[in-house]
């Protein structure tokens, strides 16, 4: 069985893809979570006896260790059905949309850092923020039409989904300004089995690691806290 | 036949890689070069008239737009061998080396703009740069032992040596200190036939497009210029 390393559930939206990914199409796994300590390079330091690069996820299978979450998904594909739509252009469409994020949105994952529990109130968007979020909304409707929905390449969730389910929760916490069909689209996300499960657990964390907090409120103001503990 | 659409030859590292892979691997492509002009954004508006997103490289193959340099390369595994090797470990390790190039060694990207033509001496080289050598040491080293070289994943060259090309010529322009295996390998690659091909027409492009060349002197002084024209 596959062992996937990951870091807190609040946190790492890297982790959450793979993890998501694999809970929805139901294939199994150990998962293995190891929380954030200590700012990142003891963080780095720490992760780097299960991972080559000191990065979470990593996906171990016997001796091999996958170290990315997109090589991850490939990973997974070449042995489970469903990762990627069967549909050729929707593959290719599904695999565009998830480099694209595999490598861009910047001003959106950096300036609105995922932080599942709590809800914050921008001081304001940035130029670049608002350019991401005009993209996103023109890509997922790119999506959503031409492959006919409810989700981003067609009928089923496939890997593309999981590669934006991290930007529902961020449209959650910062609230977002995004089109209705996108929103419509993110709330269909985040009621998923496999989403509602990591945000429970995400709520029950005792860990409060400073860099995150910090980075979640750097250009707004807390509202709300959902945690329990 | 595949449609690729490319930006300057001398600039564009992200352009370089699906160029190198097919050419290496022989795969048949028209190619298609838009230079970029008036700065980022309004490269980016005439890029969306062959790509989605607005950025380069973009395959375009009949109906299928595929606007991503790792989505192309897995488009192109599709229908293509040897783009990924063979054995299971090696190619697991090789999407993992990949995926990190893709989202990851952002100190090395935005210090060291590829400019194939030039050579430039660094006034000094940040933290952040060497924690990106010392890691690239450290993973190609993995991969040139563990998989026997001369290529990273093993006997032959695939999408993984395509995706750190770049590199190779970073390493040349700004003489970047790597270890003598990493030095060699460099060296490997810039040999290769089609680095080759793609270096002489860097060196005879016309253009200079002042936000490149701006980028590839902001921390240091240019000492050679092989350009042609």
């Amino acid at each position: 069985m596959f062992d996937l390393y990951i870091a807190n559930k609040n946190y790492s939206s890297w982790s959450l893809r793979p993890w998501v990914l694999m809970k929805a199409l139901e294939v199994p796994f150990n998962e293995h979570l190891v929380p954030f300590e200590g700012g990142f390079g003891a963080s780095h330091e720490a992760f780097k006896r299960f991972s080559p690069s000191g990065l979470v996820p990593c996906l171990v299978d016997g001796d091999i260790a996958v170290w990315d979450s997109l090589a991850i998904v490939e990973y997974v594909a070449e042995q489970h059905p469903n990762v990627w739509p069967n549909d050729k252009a929707a593959r290719a469409w599904a695999r565009s949309a998830t480099a694209e994020m595999h490598s861009g949105f910047g001003a959106l994952r950096d300036e609105c850092s995922m932080n599942c529990a709590v809800r914050v109130e921008l001081n304001s968007l940035s130029a670049k923020l608002k350019a991401d979020l005009a993209r996103l909304d023109t890509l997922w409707q790119q999506g959503l039409e031409g492959f006919g929905g409810p989700f981003l390449a067609g009928e089923h969730f496939s890997a593309v989904d999981a590669f934006y389910a991290p930007v529902a929760f961020r449209v959650q916490t910062f609230k977002l300004p995004v089109s209705e069909a996108a929103q419509a689209y993110v709330e269909r996300l985040i009621a998923l089995d496999a989403m509602q499960a990591w945000y429970q657990s995400a709520l029950e964390e005792p860990w409060r690691e400073p860099m995150h907090e910090a980075e979640t409120l750097k250009n707004g103001v807390l509202k709300i806290d959902y945690r329990k503990s």
